[in-house]
């Protein structure tokens, strides 16, 4: 596969020529979002190529039977995943009876155009068909950020050579399946199909879950400019409805069909109203018209970009990718509803069931706090605080009591999707991460009050389930943490992974801290919660107890915190020494190969320190980067970004750099053939993290905001913005110099390479 | 459920009265087999309640498409099992129209018995039919021990208190399901359905593995004790034939049906000539008639019985145990066919596949090397070498290298089947356990040439897995066997197993011992062995100083090996102190809970020490017994055996009897409520340990034969037999002497309570 396929630009994603080969893999990476729904790029007209569908609708998941092989007590019985949703975009063409099938004509020329800027989807190709008619197919389609039940459709057909006949047949089409069915059922039952003028819709709702969605569509058609009302003749079956056109067309006659179509669904409506609902906005959608919904779109992106944009000069590559991610990040989450969350794969693919995953608290939540307003990371909290009684279940079930949460690995609901024990019962580290994101959210923002209304409740659940899962070790006389996983999966079950233990010993410390103050500080809200959470005065010194007498691996000799007991124990070599042909070890060695040998999938030890820098010294950091980097194979996309940030931190620049390069166009340029599958959105927020976090040195420990900027050599300069407490500051880089400028209305005091800066409002500073 | 609803019996297994609800476990307690075939206790007549249908015939399996959550590389695509076969038993009742089935008559009378000493299943039972009609049936059946492909069923009808019509339909069914299949597919295919006069056959095939078997049956009636011929009418589907009669009954009459049926199959026999076969067979059969058959059924067994029976004076329900598994292990296996196995359920079940596990080297070989010629446990371990390129091939799958076998956890035709990683990748444990029934096999017969034709060859293999898996510690110098589990499976992916590294440690001895032994005294055979292995000199050296450098986990403390690195880290709370209501632990308790417990599933330091018993002084054992006992749940069947064993050994006679009942009447007395499931055929041998290496005492270790008998209190006394070297040889036990008995034409040397013996060819020695 050749992995320099996209066409640099600085704000569009574009492809040339049509290759069958890689049809699903640009059906992932040209998939556009809008926060409520999304959907891979697949074609309108009929393919008959290798294609995986896919449309999705934030929130509307299915409990897919789960399949495992020995059941283990405390399994979920169900893997809960987004699912595909009923198809709104199909328009079946035939010319002079024959189909318009990409597959299957001798395709002339083929472009397809994802413009990030205006977020729009273009294609625009020439093919023959069999029976020698040539037509030109331009279509441009988007997902509306202001209507987000809309999405829109402009598709034109010209005859290029000849007179003849045009079959067009817009339809929707709830017949649709789930590739990632584990017992492929289906998913859907459809309660009503309906029609009227030039529109029609069907209302269909999910098995079980009984979420309802009504897809609708509403079609006006254009001849060369002009609109005309076409005979309409209609076909319908179980679960489609098609409207048919017959068109006379000329030698170069251009067709133009607008599509309003897209899905109202009944957790933003009553199910009885989905239908009249659905009618009155599309009616809305087409009463403002394509021209005026693409306008707004584009007013809708300038405010995005405005607050998020990073520009990179002198390398087109990295400018075009960096803006790839954060523009996959905006259409996944708009932080809009409290309710939706972060899939590993955004709306790009079925793959990992869209579940939210502790990649959301760990690494979408600080590119979501720098760059728009902090209601959208508090949504982000609030989804967890508000699947607490959930976790609160799910510990309780594992054996934990009087109110201990354990967060699910894999969640849409609340409720665990994930059916591996090392990694359902024993990754629970993700525990610590949703309190890292509260710590986070609450140092970023200044917003206490976080804390007092919601957080709490949700560090002492989680102080609760530490203070259980660590035991008292008679023989080392201090509490271990046995048996668990940490986000290095290339171990599992191993005891006191550092990581684990670290963050769990910082979980009980901050319960504590946060306890002790809101008993000072808010006696009232202390009363409040210490009533709902059945909290006792003895559990302080419970949690101090356990937190100060915490095990830790450690090697004296080295001075280096060990990843996990035993860990010196295994054959120490590092990564470098590996033939090629061993790599990546995930798909060349067998489970216990991986498990038994020193390779590290992800950082863990760093992660740790990178969450808590402010806790080691410089030296401490670079001895334990220097002993850990050599041994890790960053075989998860979540990897090279910690690295990165850390090695910037140590002036390691070209390290950085190099780890930089792993994640920036890790999807775009498909370095592991499976894009196909679709992106790796939440990783993508670790590449906006190498820049700002890595190359820019923003960090933000108690309560100082700081940067100490360096630059790539490959680059000539590139420039950030972050939202810090209401003010805009915008952070230049160049060889040459560095440029600090506050757009916002209010002064504002940071650090800059360690230098108290106060900066007016909308000042400026330039440093060499 | 009521634990004690078998009837004691010295012979037999004995159930009075009907109740639904102990349909499925009685079939599977009143199973039939001749190693050939075997078939759970399902009614002949049809029966609507609750059964688990199932006929098996050995070594007739099927790679079920196997279902895995997340897959892992290495994993097997295919579960091989053992299949439900075409049902040969079926008899259809009506009487004046109204069907016979016990789930819907009244049942006035039910008895059923297995009696163990003939081997032959009967029921008998009167019922009342919704017609007021009432009938008493008489069923006897039993699969031939001399004619292994032939079942017979004696069923008569007898009309109590009315005159009418009887329909008398047997069939032969190859519309059969299975029970454990993951995605409820059909494994059979019918190519062929056949009559002649009074029989009838279905050829069917195995869809995959293309296994092909001709179920035949032949039917003869009698009324009132004389040959009849009844008209016949047929009736045939797909893969259903059967023969319908209609048979005039006056008050008191009663209608005998001789079915002689069952299987041919293309293990035996070419695939084109099965169905003759079945015909030649059956007739042969018939010529011989059902008394005749019956007569040669009981003779076989008498033979059986004289090597293998053990008496028991005092306890009639540890007789009737303790025959039932001597009875069950020789209806498994019976020796005659190297490509046959023991399933850890027989014929009893469909769980676990019928495949293959250590169970077998570990537990069944001593007990057929005891009792039966030493043909039979070396067609066991002829299976295993037989199956050692697939070893290999297994080996290499997983990345080791150079002729390195790694024997499969589960199999059935030498390919692993089962898809756990910690348990297909990691509990690597197995692979000494082949070794060391080769150990056993020639330590106890005598035969080196097995080793010589055979054994090195497997030896080698193994060695060479143990020496790539073993790693080198730099931090402790020593070698180490990283991420494995044991036989106590409450542990996962732990590190240095004891059990693991002190039977790896040992085979590479062996390796080193033998290979050097043949080099000196059997020159020839070294090069022939050299050159087929590719055997270098310079692995000797190798394997030698992997083994010597061998890590141990050990607390100097203590004086205590630890079963693995870390045990001490746990929290240790004695089983006693756990409640009630928290056992099983594997019932009770989440995975992860279970994993960093001290709780032990199964024998492991013990079991390593029970199999090395030689190597410890009785000090060390104790210290060990009395450390780990305490802390063994047994929630494994081949856990208590091994504890009361060494309990006898080490003068717990307690303790040793409070063991041996946990094991002895597991399945009889349905301790966990499974036996519906199947009996724990396996674990059966592990019963006989405890009563001949337990209380008995036999020993055989360095071409030493001993014993050291104690009895439990409860007992009146007990023998034995076993069969050591073409000596048959009683040992007597009361609570006021010991009687051995040399039954056989040859003097015997051997050692009792230390005293060296020698006992004259029937001889006889009493000691106070």
């Amino acid at each position: 596969m050749n992995h320099n396929y996209i066409i640099p630009n600085k704000w569009s994603i574009i492809e040339e020529g049509f290759d069958a080969e890689r049809v699903t893999a640009s059906e992932s990476l040209f998939s556009i979002g809008n926060g409520a729904m999304g959907q891979r790029a697949n074609f309108e007209e009929a393919y008959s190529g290798d294609t995986l569908q896919g449309s999705y609708i934030g929130g509307i998941y299915y409990p897919d039977k789960t399949r495992v092989g020995w059941w283990k007590n405390g399994y979920p019985e169900y893997f809960a995943k987004v699912l595909n949703a009923p198809n709104w975009i199909g328009i079946a063409i035939k010319i002079d009876g024959q189909e318009l099938d990409l597959n299957t004509c001798k395709v002339i020329a083929f472009y397809r155009e994802l413009n990030m800027k205006k977020a729009w989807l273009k294609r625009s190709f020439i093919v023959e068909l069999s029976n020698a008619r040539q037509v030109k197919v331009e279509s441009l389609r988007f997902l509306s950020f202001s209507l987000t039940e809309v999405g829109v459709i402009k598709y034109s057909i010209k005859a290029l050579n000849f007179s003849g006949m045009l079959e067009i047949a817009p339809y929707i089409d709830a017949g649709i399946v789930n590739e990632d069915s584990n017992y492929d059922e289906f998913f859907w039952k459809v309660l009503d199909l309906s029609e009227n003028d030039n529109g029609a819709s069907i209302l269909s709702e999910t098995l079980k879950t009984k979420f309802q969605v009504c897809t609708g569509m509403k079609n006006v058609f254009h001849l060369n400019g002009k609109k005309i009302n076409p005979t309409k003749k209609s076909t319908k079956s179980e679960k489609y409805i098609a409207h048919h056109y017959q068109i006379d067309l000329a030698k170069d006659d251009k067709v133009t069909l607008y599509k309003y179509a897209g899905y109202v669904q009944s957790m933003n409506h009553p199910k009885k109203d989905l239908c009249s609902v659905s009618h009155d906005v599309l009616s809305k959608a087409v009463a403002i018209g394509f021209a005026g919904l693409l306008k707004q779109q584009k007013q809708d992106w300038e405010k995005i970009w405005a607050t998020s944009d990073i520009l990179i000069k002198g390398d087109l590559k990295a400018q075009q990718a960096i803006r790839f991610n954060i523009f996959q990040l905006n259409q996944t989450y708009t932080g809009k509803d409290a309710r939706l969350n972060i899939g590993p794969k955004g709306f790009t693919g079925e793959k990992y069931g869209g579940s939210t995953y502790w990649d959301t608290e760990a690494y979408c939540i600080p590119f979501y706090l720098s760059t728009k307003d902090k209601q959208v990371a508090k949504n982000l909290l609030l989804y967890r605080y508000n699947q607490l009684d959930k976790a609160i279940e799910n510990a309780k079930k594992l054996g934990f009591t009087k109110g201990a949460a354990l967060y699910p690995m894999v969640t849409m609901n609340g409720e665990e999707s994930h059916n591996e024990w090392e990694i359902t019962f024993e990754e629970i580290h993700r525990n610590g991460a949703m309190i890292y994101a509260i710590y986070n959210y609450v140092n970023y923002t200044g917003d206490y009050n976080y804390i007092l209304e919601y957080g709490m409740e949700v560090i002492i659940a989680v102080a609760r389930f530490w203070s259980q899962r660590a035991t008292f070790s008679n023989f080392k006389n201090q509490y271990m943490i046995l048996g668990v996983t940490g986000p290095n999966e290339y171990e599992n079950n191993v005891n006191n992974n550092w990581y684990t233990n670290y963050i769990a010993k910082w979980c009980l410390h901050y319960a504590v801290e946060n306890m002790q103050r809101i008993g000072l500080e808010y006696p009232t809200d202390y009363k409040r919660i210490s009533h709902k959470t059945n909290f006792k005065e003895s559990e302080i010194s419970d949690w101090q107890s356990i937190a100060n007498r915490m095990y830790f691996p450690h090697s004296e000799s080295m001075g280096i915190f060990m990843q996990q007991d035993g860990f010196l124990d295994k054959e120490i070599i590092p990564v470098k020494e590996l033939p090629d042909s061993e790599r990546p070890i995930n798909q060349k060695w067998s489970w216990d190969r991986i498990l038994r040998s020193c390779y590290i999938k992800q950082a863990d030890v760093l992660q740790g320190m990178y969450f808590f820098e402010d806790h080691f010294s410089d030296l401490k950091l670079k001895n334990h980067f220097e002993y850990y980097e050599p041994l890790t194979v960053h075989e998860s996309s979540l990897s090279p970004c910690v690295h990165s940030i850390l090695a910037s931190k140590l002036n390691m620049d070209e390290k950085a750099y190099e780890m930089y390069l792993r994640t920036a166009r890790l999807d775009l340029d498909d370095y592991n053939d499976e894009v196909h599958e679709g992106c790796h959105i939440t990783s993508m927020a670790g590449t906006w993290l190498s820049v700002v976090q890595g190359f820019g040195g923003m960090r933000n420990f108690n309560n100082k905001l700081s940067f100490n900027p360096s630059i790539p050599a490959e680059w000539k300069s590139y420039s950030f913005k972050i939202n810090y407490r209401d003010a805009i500051i915008q952070v230049y880089k160049s060889h040459k110099e560095t440029i600090y400028t506050n757009l916002s209305d209010k002064p504002l005091t940071f650090f800059a390479n360690n230098r108290r800066l106060v900066l007016a409002q909308k000042g400026l500073i330039s440093l060499k």
